[in-house]
């Protein structure tokens, strides 16, 4: 058997997140039906290496399924590109290690969050970003980033409606940077994250930019291991998954 | 009466193009419809610098009208961006000089054409790039472009369902960069251009570009000041208005 590793370009605007259900389209939903015809194997599996919110893009999803099918990587790409819809693109198509597993061998991922942060919205860009008219602060949503480095029990940064076993996660650097056409781009890295965390994450650091919340609050945040204590959950638009690590 | 000049971006994909027009949706359309609802002038016209194709986007058009109207310039800007569909947007509302025009006091615009350069599509930037698979050769592009910079005729690269009166036009610099993710950019800068000339540039750098054309035939086609003599022009979504210079 061949495990087929694909890297994934998709814009999350029409889907309903990454994991496959019954009854709304899902990115892996999508890409399953076009592996399946692709492979002629109809209970081919395709595992993803991060399970993006409703909404939430990708420039770099990886996945992977097992084949018995001996059509040359080349062949796949550009099979599974003329089934998938224009707004999911496989960008790479590789030979795997029998035993890689997208989600499992991943050390790492890395995300980036979008903010418009100017009192108008745009039109070109209103797809992946969230809109915050109000000026940020950057100097002091770089201080309250630092209280969030490293391996810390993020219960506080934590979708209620979740199934991890605990809160503890590593994030590893956070760089905030004020780019062009005054978008604020807030890059997460971490060896894994939980169920909206990098989107609460997001919101808290709006909160300080905006002076709702001082840097040296965000401690107190993290001790409170409360979902409440951080409510703001920036929208799922303006998240995009960069790239996973192996 | 005041003269407003209003700074515009817009994603042009779901309109005819700028100008008005009875049937269909046009950028001009829907800000004359907002501008008349927020100055309560029911025949208040508004010109636009640059009549930019149907699918064409703009960051940076340049439109103005005229007003009895009170209305501070902040609740202009906000009051057309509360109006106005999503994928039009008022980045700056001004008072002009009263002999103040957006399209005959323009001395100059600046446009860029994405060209999308890899062999597989993509997801997020499908809509504002031509997607061209075969590797370009970004030398002989630049070599060509050099032709076409000056005061010529360009017969050769003008539509033919068009109404100017000559087609000679002043092209100041064209600089053509391979940026990130394959995006290679042609960005044109001229006193004012014909109808499809831009598009019809990039179609035919591009043939340069993948070899269907050396850059010494680019002189041959612009003396032919025919428009069969550059037969490809580029697609609409691939071309965004950067600036009009004033």
């Amino acid at each position: 058997m061949r495990n087929i590793r694909l890297t994934l370009e998709y814009e999350g605007t029409k889907y309903a997140g990454w994991q496959v259900q019954k009854t709304v389209p899902t990115v892996q939903g999508m890409v399953i039906d076009a592996v399946r015809k692709i492979t002629d194997t109809p209970d081919v599996q395709v595992t993803g290496a991060s399970r993006t919110d409703a909404g939430v893009h990708a420039w770099g999803q990886v996945a992977n399924f097992h084949t018995a099918s001996a059509i040359p990587l080349e062949g796949i790409q550009r099979g599974l590109n003329s089934l998938l819809p224009r707004d999911i693109v496989v960008k790479e198509a590789a030979e795997a290690a029998t035993e890689f597993c997208s989600r499992r061998s991943s050390i790492g991922k890395i995300y980036v969050y979008k903010i418009l942060n100017r009192p108008w919205p745009s039109a070109l860009l209103r797809r992946w970003t969230w809109h915050v008219p109000k000026p940020l602060d950057i100097d002091a949503m770089r201080k309250a980033s630092e209280h969030l480095i490293g391996e810390k029990d993020f219960s506080s940064f934590h979708a209620v409606d979740t199934d991890a076993e605990h809160s503890v996660r590593e994030v590893t650097a956070i760089a905030i940077e004020r780019k062009e056409e005054d978008v604020v781009e807030v890059e997460v890295r971490g060896t894994a994250f939980l169920r909206h965390m990098i989107r609460i994450m997001a919101g808290t650091l709006v909160n300080v930019g905006t002076g709702k919340l001082s840097p040296s609050e965000i401690p107190s945040i993290l001790e409170r291991k409360d979902r409440t204590a951080a409510p703001l959950t920036a929208p799922a638009q303006g998240l995009i998954l960069m790239k996973v690590v192996y």
